[in-house]
C-alpha cells in the first residue's frame, strides 16, 4: 500500500490550504494544466469531457424551449463595442486587442469578445422588422476573453468556455419571463445534475451586469464558506434596443425597440462541482455528469479468466452507464488511488475470488463506502440505483452543509462576526450602495444576491444594519470568488 | 403563383453567375450573414445546425477510434509560433496579432490561432514521457483566424470552424496509418454523409502544408467544374517532435522524438455541399445532415382538421426523421418556393382533398418530383426510404458529373484546352515544381493532388508533357477555389 499513500499524499489537504488543494485536485485528477498564455488554460480530455456532457444537457433543454443556436464572429470593431455607455464601461478595461492582420495595422482595432451582446445586436437590427419576427431566441457555445489579473482554473480564466444566450421580445414581460426562464433551466442542471445547490436571486445595482437593468444569479457555497456565482440571466429592457436601433412594428403598426435578455454558463461551473464536492482524495464528480461513471479494476488480472469477466462486466454493464477497465499494469492499490483521484463516482474491484464466490466489491468515491453486491442479472440494475443514490447524497450533503451556514444577523457586529466565520450572511439592507462599499470595505464581502425565497418578506419595521433606514431587502452577503 | 415567381427570381441563375448565385444561395436560405468585420461571417441557425449535425457525425467517428476531445488556448505568443521554421514562413502572413490586454501593451505579442500545432506540440512534450503514455490521440472543435485577403461565405471566411485532431505517435509508420485513418474517415464523411464524391490522394511538395512530410487531401469538383480542397490530413513525421523536444523513452529504453499527425475539416465543406448540390431554386441538403428532413405544408389550413392532421403526421413521422409543419399564415405557393429556398429535402402537402381520399403529395427537393403516397401505417417507411433514395440519388449525380469532367491530358495542347473547360483534367509529371509553376502561370490551375487511385499506374515510358522528363506521377490538375 506504500504506493497508493504516496499517490494521495501528494494532494494538499483542503482544510489545510484550501486555494493549493483546488489547484493541486485540477492538475492531479488531469481536469486541467498551464499554458504559456498566462491565464489560459488547456482543458485536459476528462476536464472537456465533463464541459461536453454538461453543454448536451443544457443544450438538450435550451433547443426543447425554442431556442436555437448560431455562430458569431469572434472579433468586435471598437466602435461597435462602444455603443452602449454602460457595456463598455464594464468590459473595456479587460478586453484583449487586435490591432495586426498579418503584416498590416488594423484601420481601426478589434475586440476579442468578452461577451457578445453588441455583435447579436448588430445581427439582430438586420433580421427583426416586424412583430412576426420575434421573438428571436438565440444561443452559441464559444469562449470568449477577459483580461483577468488574477486567474485560477476555471474560477477565473482569461479565456473561458461558455454557451451565451441571447433574445429578442416584443414586450417587456416577455423579455422578464425569459430572464426567469433560463435562471431556473441553470437551478435545475446546477441541482439535479451537478448536484450543486444553489440561491437564486436578483443582484444589487452595483453587482448587476453592464448594461442590464436587472441581473438574476445563482450563488452558491463552497466547501471554504466562500460564495460563487455560477451563473447569470440578464433583463435588458430595451437598453439595447434602443442603442442599436432595433426596432420592429408592432401589431398596432408602430415601431418599438425590442426587449432583449441574455443568460451564460461557463466552465467556472466545473471549479464549483470540484469546489463542492471534491475532498482530500481527489475529485468526486456527481454520476450524472461524469465522463466515466464506474471504472472496473481487476485484482490479479494475470490470472486466467479475470481480465475476461473484468471485460464481460463492462459489456454487462455498459449498455446504461459509461464504463471502463483499467487493465493497466499497474498495482490494485495504485489503480484505486487514481481510481479516487480521477473521481470516478463508482469503481468495481473483481478478482479470482470473487469470481469464484459469485460477488464483486463495489465502492463509492463520495462516501468511499464498500459494498458486496452479487454478481447476477440484478448487478446493472443495483449498480444504476447506486449512481442515483450518490448523485442525490451528494446534493443532499452539499445542501446541508450550505443551509448550515447560512446565518440571519440581527446587529452590525453579528454580521461582521459571522462573515468572517464563512458562508452566506443574511441580513436587512435599505438598498443604499454606499453600505455596500463599506461592507466591501471593511469585510471584502458583497452582496450576493436579493434570493426570491426572500421577496415576500415582511420587512416592516425592519431597519438596515448600518445606516438605520427602512429594510428593503433581505440579501444574501458573502465573500465571494 | 405570381409570388413564388417572385421568390424565385430573387436567386441568380447558376449557370449565368456561379458565384453570384453562391452568395445568393447563402444568404436567402438563411444558412449565414455578413457582420461588421471583413470575411467574418454570422452562422445562422440552419447553417449551425448543419454543422452540428456534420460535427456529430465526426465526433462519434473519431471518438469510436479512441480519440478524445480537448481545449486549447486559442492564443499562441509568438515565440512560440516561431519555433518551427517551415510552419512560421506559412502562417505567418495570415495571422491576427493581439498587442494589448485591457490598457496595457503586451510584451510579447499574442497570435489568434490560425491553428494549433504549437500549442498541442507544447502540451504534448509535458504529458509524454514514456512509449507507455503513446499514442496520444487528440481532437479539438474550435474557430480559428487566418487574414485573408478575398472571403467568402463558408469556402473562404477569415475566422472558420473546424475540428483539428492532432495525434503522437511511437513510430513513423503508425503516425502513417493515423494520418491514413483520418483521411478515410473523412471520405466516408463526405461520401456518405455530404454525398459529396471525392478524390483523395497525396499533395505535391509545393502545395502540402507548412511543416509536414506528406499531406492528404481529399478533392472534389464543384457544380462549375472548379475543384475544392474539401479536408486534409498530415504527416509530420517527427519533424515537430524534434521542434519541440517532445520525446519519450522507447521500450529499448532510448530516447526518441514523437512522430506526429493532424487533420482538419472545416465549415468549407458546407460550401462545398452547396456547391455540389443546390440549384436555381436554392439550397438542395443531403437528407442524413439536413437539419429538417420533412417539411409539412398544410393546404387550406384554415379549413376544419386540416392543421390538425398536419400535426399528427408530424408526430407519426417524427419518431425517426426531423420534421417541421410549416403554420404560418403565408400562400402555399410561397411556403413551396421558401421550403425550395431553404432545401428541406422532402415536403408534404396535404389539403382537405389529400385527407379525404388518404393521400398525401410528396415533393423530393432534388428532383422537384411529385410523388403520392398513401396516407397509412406504411407513410413513415415510405419516406425513410425515400429519403435514403434522395441520398443515394445525390450522391451517384454528383459523381457522374464529376467522372464525365475529369478528362486525361495526353499533350500539352490538349491539356490547355481541357483546364479551360473546366473539371480535373489528369496528366503525367514528373514531380518538377517548374512545371507546377509554369502551370499556374500559364493557366491558374494547380496540382491537386496524386490520387491514391493512381499510385499503381504503370508511367514506363510516359514522359512529363512540359519539360519531356520520365512521368513519376499521373496528378490530378484543376482550377480551385
Amino acid at each position: 500500500m506504500a504506493k497508493k499513500q504516496g499517490f494521495v499524499k501528494e494532494i494538499t489537504s483542503r482544510d489545510d490550504d484550501f486555494a493549493k488543494w483546488y489547484t493541486d485536485v485540477c492538475l492531479k485528477a488531469e481536469l486541467c494544466d498551464y499554458s504559456s498564455v498566462k491565464g489560459m488554460m488547456v482543458v485536459r480530455p476528462t476536464g472537456t469531457a465533463i464541459w461536453e456532457n454538461i453543454r448536451d444537457v443544457i443544450d438538450k433543454k435550451i433547443k426543447a424551449t425554442g431556442h436555437e443556436n448560431v455562430l458569431m464572429p469572434m472579433l468586435i470593431p471598437e466602435s461597435l463595442l462602444l455603443k452602449e455607455a454602460e457595456h463598455v464601461e464594464g468590459f473595456a478595461p479587460e478586453v484583449a486587442w487586435v490591432t495586426h492582420g498579418g503584416n498590416n495595422e488594423l484601420q481601426e482595432r478589434l475586440a476579442i469578445r468578452p461577451t457578445s451582446e453588441v455583435v447579436f445586436a448588430e445581427h439582430f437590427k438586420k433580421i427583426i422588422h416586424s412583430h412576426r419576427d420575434l421573438p428571436v431566441l438565440y444561443n452559441q457555445w464559444v469562449s470568449v476573453v477577459r483580461w483577468e489579473k488574477n486567474t485560477r482554473p476555471f474560477l477565473r480564466t482569461t479565456e473561458f468556455f461558455w454557451q451565451e444566450g441571447h433574445t429578442c421580445h416584443s414586450t417587456a414581460e416577455e423579455a422578464q419571463a425569459e430572464t426567469k426562464l433560463m435562471l431556473e433551466t441553470y437551478v435545475d442542471v446546477c441541482e439535479n445534475f451537478l448536484a450543486i445547490p444553489v440561491v437564486s436571486g436578483v443582484k444589487s445595482e452595483s453587482e448587476k451586469f453592464a448594461g442590464a437593468d436587472k441581473t438574476f444569479t445563482n450563488e452558491t457555497l463552497m466547501y471554504d464558506g466562500k460564495a460563487l456565482q455560477i451563473n447569470t440571466s440578464h433583463d435588458f429592457g430595451n437598453n439595447f434596443g434602443k442603442a442599436f436601433d432595433i426596432n420592429f412594428t408592432n401589431k398596432e403598426g408602430k415601431e418599438e425597440a425590442v426587449y432583449t435578455t441574455s443568460w451564460g454558463f461557463t466552465t467556472r461551473a466545473i471549479g464549483g462541482m470540484i469546489m463542492v464536492h471534491s475532498d482530500d482524495r481527489g475529485l468526486v464528480i456527481p454520476p450524472r455528469i461524469a465522463p466515466t461513471q464506474v471504472m472496473i479494476i481487476p485484482i490479479a488480472q494475470h490470472k486466467e479468466g479475470v481480465l475476461d469477466k473484468a471485460y464481460d462486466l463492462k459489456e454487462l454493464l455498459g449498455k446504461n452507464m459509461s464504463v471502463k477497465v483499467d487493465a493497466s499494469d499497474k498495482q490494485p492499490g495504485w489503480k484505486f488511488s487514481e481510481a479516487e483521484m480521477k473521481g470516478y463516482p463508482v469503481r468495481i474491484e473483481i478478482g479470482p475470488r470473487d469470481i469464484e464466490e459469485g460477488k464483486v466489491v463495489v465502492v463509492r468515491r463520495d462516501t468511499l463506502e464498500k459494498i458486496t453486491m452479487e454478481l447476477n442479472d440484478e448487478l446493472a440494475a443495483n449498480i444504476e440505483n447506486l449512481l442515483e443514490t450518490i448523485q442525490q447524497d451528494m446534493f443532499d450533503r452539499a445542501k446541508e452543509r450550505q443551509d448550515a451556514k447560512t446565518r440571519t444577523a440581527t446587529t452590525k457586529e453579528e454580521f461582521y462576526e459571522l462573515i468572517e466565520e464563512g458562508g452566506f450572511v443574511l441580513a436587512p439592507w435599505s438598498g443604499d450602495p454606499e453600505v455596500e462599499a463599506k461592507i466591501k470595505e471593511d469585510t471584502g464581502a458583497t452582496s450576493r444576491c436579493w434570493s426570491l425565497e426572500h421577496q415576500n418578506d415582511d420587512l416592516t419595521g425592519v431597519k438596515d444594519l448600518w445606516n438605520g433606514e427602512d429594510a428593503k431587502y433581505m440579501m444574501h452577503w458573502a465573500k465571494a470568488y
